[in-house]
């Protein structure tokens, strides 16, 4: 079984009309990603964001859970801060990696030969090199993110869709890791 | 195919203790569970709170994204909010479902008597009283509601946990939402 890593970009990131913008960190995607991602295996959960004062906003989120107030309130959320990494680019997220790792990217879109969750499940069953998941924020990766990738993975859809696909990021890593490394129906 | 509502249920809730509280409408909620419950076809969120002014608070919410600033800046949400439906207690929740809708509840713990999710994936499919789904805040639902369910779904787990299970309900709502009405494998 492959390491499985994620990362959650803030940076180069898609804004509402397609330019390519830095997204402000949301306190809450820290911990609720990092809740889901431990409860799944997840080995490392990156926060990527280039700008210092934003990474020590989120180191010090991160402290709040692992040795602050917040770990005395809610211990059960200090294992899930345990496996976070706050890193200025997905370049040092692939070095704390090892260097070999290969980047697997993910957006509501369906881009040309995208592997579904079943042939992802598979390949992270194997033996082989750690696997970066790659989430964006805002309206999503920017190309140059996907264009670097070894593999992008099928949208999340729904069975039932009226055509309405708006899942946050909190929610589409949840569903993703679930399908990737939840228990087998 | 039945009809799938889900509830967000603020009272009776388990504390840390084991005790019964009340617990407050956390924004995030609304907003997330609302984008997975509509990407996913539920037909109805219901948010549940006995106190008037929570309830004030999150017909503010609904309202900023439905006609206030939000729904202006990111018109995406509008749909989402649309389905959400604030309400003092279970008992409206299923009178506004038509008064016949069974109770499915969920937890963080294996219960006697679970239904797997394949089971009620299944159930959904048929035709039959409509479904109304009910997440806890907390520490979880109070054993009352329990009580009084139809069915009861095994809680999510990992097929690599260390023992760690503590997803947020946003993430818990996602992937349920997902294995009982997202694309099929």
């Amino acid at each position: 079984m492959r390491r499985f890593a994620a990362a959650l970009l803030h940076h180069p990131i898609l804004d509402r009309q397609g330019g390519t913008v830095t997204t402000a960190i949301t306190n809450l995607d820290l911990h609720d990603i990092a809740r889901s991602a431990r409860t799944f295996g997840v080995s490392d959960f990156f926060v990527v964001h280039p700008i210092a004062a934003q990474r020590e906003l989120a180191e010090r989120v991160r402290e709040h859970w692992m040795t602050g107030s917040g770990s005395r309130r809610i211990p059960d959320r200090t294992p899930a801060l345990e496996i976070v990494r706050v890193v200025s680019s997905l370049e040092q997220a692939l070095a704390e990696l090892g260097g070999d790792a290969e980047i697997w990217t993910t957006s509501a879109r369906v881009r040309p030969a995208s592997i579904s969750h079943a042939e992802a499940r598979a390949r992270l069953e194997t033996d082989g090199r750690p696997v970066l998941l790659v989430f964006g924020t805002g309206w999503g990766l920017a190309e140059a993110v996907h264009e670097r990738s070894h593999a992008h993975l099928f949208p999340v859809r729904s069975a039932v869709s009226d055509g309405y696909n708006h899942l946050s990021v909190r929610a589409a890593a949840a569903i993703l890791f679930d399908r990737l490394r939840g228990e087998a129906r």
